[in-house]
């Protein structure tokens, strides 16, 4: 795609940012999935209006264009934000195999207008000690006999 | 809670983890959501039959947990995962305001059952240029004024 397309695309992620928080949907921000030139869905965040903490925009926007394209696969398919996906956003970004993203704003602008991306980042490059989770492992061996099922398993749809 | 209590609700996801694989639900992983010894929400993965890519285990527990409490803040709150969440659901989780996190199987276990969450983990940890989405920003300072008018904007829900 040409950059005058890419702009395009970024442009509406930015303006349904904004149309997002004024009309009470949820957070400012914005996110559209294209592929070949297509818009396939495109979304605002709607955490607060819907009471869904992950409801992020990127996660819906992923959401809609499974639903659209009857897949959980969007290979080929890419990814306008109008800021830098959160950690689990990022998260969801590769599960979804999207190939490519394009951001606008950064973990440091969401930061500045109080949301805590750039804090779940540092969050995630601690050890468990260090977290605010504090998490605990506990029962690992019953576990991964599920796993040792799993890997026997031959007729499983695989991600 | 007890240690005993914490067993009953980790083997409860551990069991929903091999039940939901074997069902064809999706991957071998279950999740349960817990308030003062009250089981809230109990979940597994549905990625492959929703045709969700963000349908984790934790994710579906924390959305359902969610809509029963009619907030999107699960303060007060502890999860219990069969499998360490991947970044997707660590962000997810850190999002609810979920206080406590316990798992079982580590995310070594899952690279070995053919899950990509250590891959992932390595992900988030590297630059853009290192990343294999090989983010590109762009247009930041359209986006910086959408955030400049939400820390203007005074009736606002936070989150």
């Amino acid at each position: 795609m040409s950059i005058k397309d890419n702009n395009k695309y970024m442009l509406k992620a930015i303006k349904m940012a904004e149309e997002n928080f004024r009309s009470g949907n949820g957070g400012p921000f914005g996110a559209v999935v294209v592929r070949n030139g297509e818009i396939i869905a495109a979304a605002g965040n709607c955490v607060t209006s819907t009471n869904d903490p992950t409801a992020h925009a990127e996660v819906v926007a992923i959401r809609e264009a499974c639903k659209k394209l009857e897949t959980f696969d969007l290979s080929g398919c890419e990814i306008f934000a109008s800021c830098e996906p959160c950690p689990m956003c990022l998260g969801a970004i590769l599960w979804s195999r999207i190939g490519k993203l394009y951001y606008a704003a950064d973990r440091n602008d969401a930061s500045r207008a109080g949301f805590d991306d750039e804090l779940f980042y540092r969050e995630l490059s601690l050890s468990n000690d260090e977290r605010l989770l504090k998490p605990t492992q506990m029962l690992q061996e019953e576990a991964i006999k599920v796993f040792d099922k799993w890997i026997d398993t031959t007729d499983k749809i695989q991600y």
